[in-house]
């Protein structure tokens, strides 16, 4: 087994991202000592019955006292808060690092507060599933997925090469990114899709002709997909929109320019139209499946064929 | 085993459906005989490799003499042709079905072309894959999901109980539904969150500054689920906005009304509208899953969770 990346690394907060990133890097040695802190009594309780690290506290100043990497796993809106508490505290020529969706407002609220001896890498791993807190992690998470990082222009390049290390020993593929074109191309894969996810799965709901109980039996057909998006967290969720505003509100502004001119041919009776932009968007899931981001098992694998 | 429901079952279309209707009609003996047609060679010839049928043929009229169940598997704009191509040639007493995602255009279309001494009672089971062709069935397709059926006021009691009883074999639930509220239900559950994922997947893939290749990789977040369901037939789902149509707009209107709400909540920062929204719909996944719709695995059993 190679040497640990970090001798002590604090990981703030211990959600799905934070518990999957304990459980690997315990498993494969990758930091001498993980710190874990979280604010809330009973999350910090199930993050010990886990054995999710070597020291527990709720203090943040505490927690990042000494270590050489510190990764915030919050709510991208609790980061000027922490960034404010933690400041103070944080070592000499310490890694600062998040996982947080969006990237220019993490720096953002994170920059007025810390020390220059620091170094700010922001991250972004592109994974996770319907389901939070530290009960959900595993060690696989990051498997084959991408991480961004988005480190400011002045950022020291070991401390980017080390984190870069560490993701990759997670499993991740690592690229670099400027930090507003990444809150971009996250707007579009990411945050439109849940909004729209969220969107229908309430407008469902709200219908008083259709049942719930109609709109639960029957949802096999393209809704049910809709709803494991709709069910991811919605702390985590409503944070991504209030601090990602721009360029979700001008991606959000070209769907339905796009939505409209579906709708126009629909009343109109246009089903070339209709055709074409249907075998259009077929291609765009074969480059995903020959990248190796996604299973080409039908309905990913629901079903099992004997056939 | 069982006396066979059908003596002479003919399936006119013979893809994803139809196929899976005859893998598992086959394999539990439900019809003495299976006639398949498909009105091109090259597709026969698939059918025939699959060994899906006992009689193949590529015309209408002599596909269904003698049948005593038509059951239509063909994209929804083709039905008036169809019916007119086979209403001569219906044996007496026959049962004429379908598979079709909408109801009363279905019927609209077939009544003009039908003698009356046939039983018209429209089916729609809910399954499906992002797969086409006679190469994409399976026997396990039907297994524990619905099948709507819509019969008219007069259809005839025994011929719905026999369809009634064929699904059940196919694996299916069944339950009776009016077609227009049956249009409706479809059009929330399954018409619109198709749409919107072709449309999505439209604009991601028309942005200027976002490259394709970024779209690809970084989908694994929400985006990667609809590009599944943006996978689906073009011609099928053409014909159903096509003959849905009033359904579908209506419904769209909604989403778009909803929408309009969640975007104006984002612009003026109003967290709790969106944290609330973002609660109520985790209560719909929860339901979908205890009724057995779905996998509780995260994301669909993506990940081996070894932990």
């Amino acid at each position: 087994m190679a040497e640990a990346i970090f001798k002590r690394l604090c990981l703030i907060g211990i959600g799905l991202i934070g518990s999957s990133i304990a459980l690997r890097a315990r498993r494969d040695r990758l930091a001498e000592t993980i710190v874990v802190q979280t604010r809330r009594k009973e999350t910090l309780e199930k993050a010990k019955a886990r054995n999710l690290g070597d020291v527990y506290t709720d203090s943040v100043a505490e927690a990042v006292k000494d270590a050489d990497c510190v990764i915030l796993c919050i709510p991208v809106g609790a980061f000027s808060q922490v960034g404010e508490r933690m400041g103070p505290h944080l070592a000499k020529e310490a890694i600062v690092s998040d996982v947080g969706s969006v990237k220019r407002s993490v720096i953002d609220q994170l920059r007025p507060h810390l020390p220059d001896h620091v170094h700010l890498v922001p991250g972004h791993p592109i994974a996770g599933t319907e389901y939070s807190g530290p009960e959900a992690g595993f060690t696989t998470l990051f498997d084959e997925r991408w991480c961004l990082l988005t480190p400011d222009a002045g950022a020291d390049a070991d401390a980017i090469q080390r984190l870069t290390a560490f993701w990759k020993a997670l499993g991740s593929y690592v690229d670099v990114m400027e930090p507003d074109h990444h809150d971009r191309v996250l707007a579009v894969v990411s945050h439109i899709p849940h909004l729209i996810a969220y969107n229908i799965v309430g407008t469902a709901s709200d219908l008083e002709e259709i049942t719930q109980s109609e709109v639960i039996k029957f949802s096999a057909s393209g809704f049910r997909d809709f709803t494991r998006i709709a069910a991811s967290d919605p702390v985590m969720w409503r944070d991504v929109f209030l601090h990602n505003k721009d360029a979700v509100l001008e991606m959000l502004g070209r769907f339905s320019e796009d939505l409209s001119a579906l709708q126009r041919a629909i009343r109109w009776g246009d089903g070339d139209l209709l055709f074409d932009h249907f075998t259009k968007t077929r291609a765009i899931r074969r480059g995903i499946i020959e990248a190796g981001q996604e299973t080409d098992a039908p309905n990913f694998g629901r079903y099992t064929i004997e056939d």
